[in-house]
């Protein structure tokens, strides 16, 4: 009674389901905008409002009507045709024609990630503009796309975390059918598809769940504001509300695997942690589908309890991204020492990443100022992904540059290199394969003017320390985001032509060496030399 | 390094060993001032403060400077003699003459708990007081007693849970040296003693704790305001300083059981919970004592990992609260049905309590309205502690009614029957051994006018629906607290005579009974009838 998909769904019959929560409604009503009509919906249990009806068809607009007074997209829409604060529109999910039956998920030791952002990936900034590199994508030799959120989000421009529509797919990407056909293709040539998705918080535009019932509890506070009710009074149909999120992107999308994104402010002292119920339902839909999918967390807290094993009293989670290692990384390469990168010395904690996946396994972190970590030991390769930057380490810049801003030609080569014979999978960022000049810098669209007055206050006072280096470009400008938007042609310059070589190569060696390829940690043996500034990794 | 006791103690040689954390201070003093001396303290590592010298003896007064600026107690102060605003003074906790050398802590199944509040439990409100009760304590037949928190709190007046020196024993109670007393004695009597601590929130008034460094966090949000900080940045030395706590009244004070007030309210998102370590700690500390000292929580979340063993991944607590019991006998009994106890249906929950421990163990809660618990199937019944009364029942209701107040005389035997025969660890509150007529109402006596006009505020606005059956009693004035004492004249009456009788009788063929003080569950079969208002319990 607790698993019911909410939103939208058409039967075998043709005919819809609607399945509202809202607890505190006494009255809901659906309203039909083509046809200028309202139909009551029943209280069932457990705060749920169902209708079954031949009233609607796929394509319809719709709103609902709580209590005779507040008119509302549904929370749980498939597709919001004019954006967040528009009215919802009917999807059957059903009705795409796959090609991918022959697709089988590989393991994920064979995963070589490539992060992107739809709107900044391509000139169009659709699915469809991804659809149009992929062929570059498959030169490049990369098994996977992970696809930065797309779930409808305020305007046309944001990186996808102010997302307010979880189960619909952004319009001016594409929407759902287009995320369909993207995924459709990729498994037809051979890729993956990771879809980042946000299960911390919701957006602060077009946020009308608190309209429907305790979405949120005061229990905790996350830096988005009140956290989601996860283990408060009313809790179970959140829960399922996101939980059958990832089931419908594993289903009706053919997504191969979640990225969850910032899973600490993930706050749940319930018996059972969310995660571990969305592993253990995720588990059961994988006969239904036939196929594996895999849940992949971002987590800082480098606490086991994540990528253990059900079994084991953990939350089952496949994989999880591993920060430390970036930051390792970097500072070993002369990069920034601020900041979270106080906590690194360079050399020795590279070492330390490559060895024990954690850095910071018991020891105290300066910056932290606690104890902090727990050993990693046991755990395989497969179950960390690493890199040398993602769209956080280069948007969270001030200015948004990338690498190939901050480190020479030789160093760019280098990093790529210590991430690409790690015994992790690795991941890159778009355009790193040819040292892309572009910056990817922090944007959005929001409509309302207090809240981009907020978000450009936000972002100055975040780098008042950095102001000597210039100023903060605007988040809300559309310059921004075009400035962030790939420059296709620079792969024409020799520069960039050696740089897309050398990747090219490197992911070639990992796929065919065995010892690259085969995520064992056991063999791992590091030793380097903080005097000569090298390292050596034996696998 | 982590692992250091805060406040002042005398090692082997006598010298004062002055421990405090203060990470934001730039310069701490300690001032003497019983010899009008300001000593500076050696800022150490982890944001610690250091001394040590001869400068300080037992009985000393100080108070430490912080910057030049701050003049303030000793947040780990042993001793406030003044109250919570006042100074601290040191106290050599290996003075004390122990005599019960012979005592050993008996296993939890043979505990029968009388809970009691100092304050209240005799006319005097103090240790001594209840040393002069003690025989009737050995007449009924309980062994072992649990005192209400007697950490340092505003007045003299306080149920305990205001609290803002962990380490200081009330002053009004008989302080430190009153308690060890008290515990020498009860040993030698064959009790053993339990302790109520507050690791969850500090108390309100004389709370200086936010002045030394950050004891809290603004993570998470508790009833009583923000959290203590046992997993934000800095948190290792506020968990060590309740860890320290919690050994402290093992080691030096020969408590035999701690009961941590409820633990829900500790926030803790680490790799290892805080009750974790502290149980990690204890179990370190007990060949020192060569005696075995139980935690016991306070915990409404049905969640086995507060009880279950280290080996398999749980915190380890030794037992923990049974409010169910105590809700579906009440329910059955005829009590109220309002509030939290919507949950309960009577015989059914009160038969499913007894098979199960947990009531709700996997069902859906009406008031929590979502699936709520988890099946404690495997645990033993010394694991689960169970009442028919206990303050928080008592005190929570307006008028602080006893079940004296609200049920026949035959139906409080029939309730003391119910606990007594239970297969868990049963608890009494002081009094209803001989069904005490006297109330037990909430009290403090703040000092801050503010405050009290909060906590009065607060104490009508959470009974505003039942205005109609009369006047909240003032929880600031001193006849509440009057009344709230026991009045053991009533002992004489042959009313309570026959209880104190039927009491007696119930323990002692508790203790007779191998069947009865066998806390085996596995043997256990319920049967009952809702006609019959009959329940078979068989072990």
């Amino acid at each position: 009674m607790q698993r019911r998909t909410p939103g939208v769904r058409f039967n075998a019959d043709g005919k819809a389901e609607v399945v509202l929560w809202s607890p505190s409604a006494q009255k809901v009503e659906i309203i039909l905008l083509n046809d200028h009509k309202k139909i009551a919906l029943n209280g069932v249990d457990f705060g749920y409002w169902e209708l079954t009806t031949t009233a609607i068809k796929p394509g319809g607009c719709y709103k609902f009507m709580l209590d005779n007074d507040k008119e509302l997209p549904d929370p749980a829409s498939l597709s919001q045709p004019d954006g967040v604060h528009g009215h919802s529109q009917t999807i059957d999910l059903k009705q795409f024609n796959w090609t991918d039956g022959n697709w089988q998920n590989p393991p994920l030791d064979d995963y070589l990630i490539y992060e992107l952002h739809t709107g900044t990936f391509s000139t169009d900034g659709t699915f469809k503009g991804i659809e149009e590199h992929l062929d570059h994508l498959l030169q490049l030799g990369i098994t996977a796309i992970e696809l930065m959120p797309v779930a409808q989000f305020p305007g046309g421009r944001n990186w996808g975390y102010d997302g307010v529509y979880p189960f619909a797919v952004q319009n001016s990407y594409g929407g759902a059918e287009g995320l369909m056909q993207l995924v459709n293709t990729c498994h037809n040539h051979g890729l993956a598809v990771i879809l980042d998705v946000v299960y911390n918080h919701l957006g602060p535009e077009g946020n009308y769940f608190g309209e429907y019932g305790p979405y949120f509890t005061s229990k905790y506070c996350t830096p988005w504001g009140p956290a989601l009710n996860f283990d408060d009074t009313w809790c179970d149909a959140v829960r399922n509300y996101f939980i059958e999120n990832a089931l419908m992107w594993f289903r009706d999308f053919h997504i191969d695997a979640l990225r969850l994104d910032a899973v600490h402010a993930i706050k749940d002292f319930s018996p059972t942690h969310l995660l571990r119920e969305m592993k253990q339902r995720a588990n059961e839909l994988m006969p239904e589908t036939d196929r594996t999918h895999y849940l992949i967390t971002e987590v800082d807290l480098n606490d086991n309890r994540f990528i253990d094993t059900l079994d084991n009293h953990g939350y089952g989670m496949d994989a999880q991204w591993i920060d430390e290692f970036h930051h390792a990384l970097r500072v070993t390469a002369g990069g920034d020492r601020n900041g979270y990168y106080e906590d690194f010395n360079g050399i020795a904690h590279l070492a330390k990443a490559y060895e024990d996946a954690y850095v910071y396994d018991g020891q105290f972190s300066p910056t932290r100022k606690r104890y902090f970590g727990s050993s990693a030991a046991g755990f395989p390769g497969r179950q960390f992904v690493v890199f040398s930057q993602n769209h956080d380490q280069v948007g969270n810049r001030m200015l948004g540059e990338r690498s190939s801003q901050l480190f020479s030609f030789e160093m760019q080569k280098l990093m790529a290199g210590a991430v690409l014979v790690a015994p992790f999978v690795p991941l890159l960022f778009m355009g790193e394969e040819w040292a892309a000049q572009t910056p990817f810098q922090y944007f959005v669209s929001h409509t309302e003017p207090a809240l981009v007055e907020a978000v450009r206050k936000g972002r100055k006072a975040e780098f008042t320390a950095f102001h000597a280096e210039g100023e903060t470009p605007d988040p809300q400008s559309e310059g921004t985001f075009n400035r962030s938007k790939l420059s296709w042609d620079e792969l024409n310059s020799a520069h960039s032509a050696v740089m897309f070589k050398y990747y090219q190569k490197l992911i070639y060696l990992r796929k065919k060496l065995t010892t690259l390829h085969i995520l064992n940690r056991e063999k791992l043996k590091v030793t380097f030399s903080e005097d000569n500034k090298t390292l050596l990794l034996q696998r």
